[in-house]
């Protein structure tokens, strides 16, 4: 029998647990995501199915779908995708909030409309709803968007979400994020996806909060952009200004569009939930290989909302799912998410 | 004295190298860069000792200038900063290179100038080149970078890539690159900075071989960016066509411009070598802590080229680096790298 000093035997263990640890058998984050359910608040069914069986495709080495993990990229719409999107945009929210601050700075324009129409909205007159025009809108985007530094516009935003809150939850907007879609972007990172929001919102605007609510830094933000115009303050510090120029509408085949100039490279999987995300998806799934294009569909009016039109849903105007986009998502083989029987829980309060 | 069973030995040692390994002090990737020199490639000198210490400054944990790893951003310039600039852009040989491709397609061009000029040019005839004016130049880019699909321009350039030769050294243009920057992008890399490519050139381009040449991925590529048009082919099938529309110029002001579009947020350090990275070296050194800007003069006439006015070096047109932006950089606390002096090899093909 071999001797062991207790010298060698801490150097013979110590050779034993290296082994271990650099072939990877030993490794606590791996062995848990392999064990536990990724994906908990959502239902079994084909949605669940077609996510796990679509990672498993893309991620195994021995698959002949296999996807080096340089080129796993993900795309979310974030408005009824990733968020609620009503009863009206979180962005239009805050263009609307945002018009008090700018008449305590300009008090003329306090009687003057659409100005003065959004402070009667404010007040609670519903009625006033009605007299905002699509103009009215773009010049109240023009106002609150543009025209201060990129800097002023980030303390501003930050400001708004800290002290707003949703009507129907009296939660901050930033908690109404779906649950399952949030361990679905967690899923696909830890599986080496980068993810990314494709969103017809601006672009500035989520990138304010996206790496705190979703873990996606502000550089994998894909959205509707304005111009910025660089120039310097009277201490000569160069800074970069708002411009009302649109350079980018991230909606329909700008999504597309947009994805190629802030991406360079077609997504493997796309996630979206109206109209505004038809061409994203299918763009997402003429690439070759394995490809997953997904639709949530608004059908829970109890535990959210129900709406877009496909299978009888009320049309809200807001995140249009229509029957033709149902019909070419089972034509083509995309997966549509019923909100109402994939999801468990929608979000991580209502647990 | 208490009694080891092999067992508890065992369990008691595994822990031990557990706490190592979970507190991080054995981790054979991080010692090894620790202890070899992260840049072989660059002289002692002040502008290496600026790199090392803005990367100790930025990412020890105690240092009062401590950057999070989600924040670390660097971008380099490329052209006459990550490779040879000299005599004429690489996309500009590829615009011109690519003529005699157009008119095999189109042979009624051959007898239109400007492509019967870029025709004389490349049969040897060096005194045409006076004949191409910049309405020119643009014209032959609008027909050699736009009106095909992304796909099959990605192909062409790729083409292109793989045969063409420096007149000078008749290698490849991706062998052209500066073996210190490459060294530095890893370096940066290794420390868990993000590298961009901020370029001039094309940004479709460029993100052909990005990932190849430098190990930056195409969505790091902010370049020069024209539209593309969102489309379907006879079979119904999407894809993106190149437009001949310039959203962005990615020089002089449009550089932080389109920093900000594409990442969204203030790099921590930036690489030029002309005037046309003034404004984003002024960016970047304007942000609050350790900020490092940083331009490369081109002073070795013998192991590459000296021009850019400075220091009474020749004004080639291509690449220029003024007197005034020399005394800006040295007001400023930039620093300027010496080819001549602070680089031990130039390529790697020369060590």
């Amino acid at each position: 029998m071999m001797k062991f000093t207790s010298k060698t035997l801490f150097i013979f263990l110590s050779m034993f647990l290296l082994v271990l640890f650099l072939g990877g058998y030993v490794n606590f984050g791996k062995a848990s995501a392999q064990s536990a359910d990724p994906l908990p608040s959502w239902n079994q069914g084909a949605a669940k199915k077609a996510i796990i069986e679509f990672v498993r495709e893309t991620t195994s080495q021995s698959s002949p779908k296999f996807v080096p993990s340089t080129e796993r990229i993900a795309t979310f719409d974030q408005d009824g995708t990733l968020w609620v999107e009503h009863p009206i945009y979180t962005q239009v929210m805050y263009i609307l909030e945002s018009v008090p601050v700018l008449v305590r700075a300009k008090p003329e324009l306090a009687n003057v409309a659409p100005y003065s129409t959004v402070l009667d909205i404010l007040k609670g007159d519903r009625a006033a709803v009605a007299k905002l025009t699509m103009p009215d809108l773009e010049k109240l985007a023009g106002a609150t968007l543009t025209g201060m530094s990129v800097d002023e516009f980030n303390t501003e935003v930050k400001k708004w979400l800290a002290m707003a809150k949703h009507p129907r939850w009296k939660r901050p907007y930033t908690e109404l994020t779906y649950l399952p879609m949030q361990e679905l972007l967690k899923y696909l990172r830890a599986n080496g996806y980068k993810t990314y929001i494709a969103t017809g919102g601006g672009q500035d605007f989520v990138r304010v909060y996206s790496e705190r609510v979703y873990g996606i830094p502000p550089e994998q933000v894909v959205g509707t952009v304005g111009g910025t115009k660089f120039g310097y303050d009277k201490g000569g510090k160069p800074f970069l200004t708002k411009e009302p120029k649109l350079l980018l509408n991230d909606n329909n085949a700008g999504k597309p569009e947009a994805i190629h100039l802030m991406i360079g490279r077609r997504p493997y999987a796309a996630f979206g939930n109206s109209t505004g995300d038809r061409q994203m998806l299918e763009y997402t799934k003429a690439g070759e290989g394995a490809r997953l294009s997904m639709l949530v569909l608004h059908d829970d009016a109890k535990r959210e909302y129900a709406y877009g039109t496909a299978a009888g849903l009320p049309d809200t105007k807001i995140g249009t799912f229509t029957q033709a986009l149902y019909d070419e998502a089972k034509k083509d083989g995309w997966i549509v998410i019923s909100m109402k029987d994939d999801w468990k829980h929608i979000f991580a309060f209502d647990r």
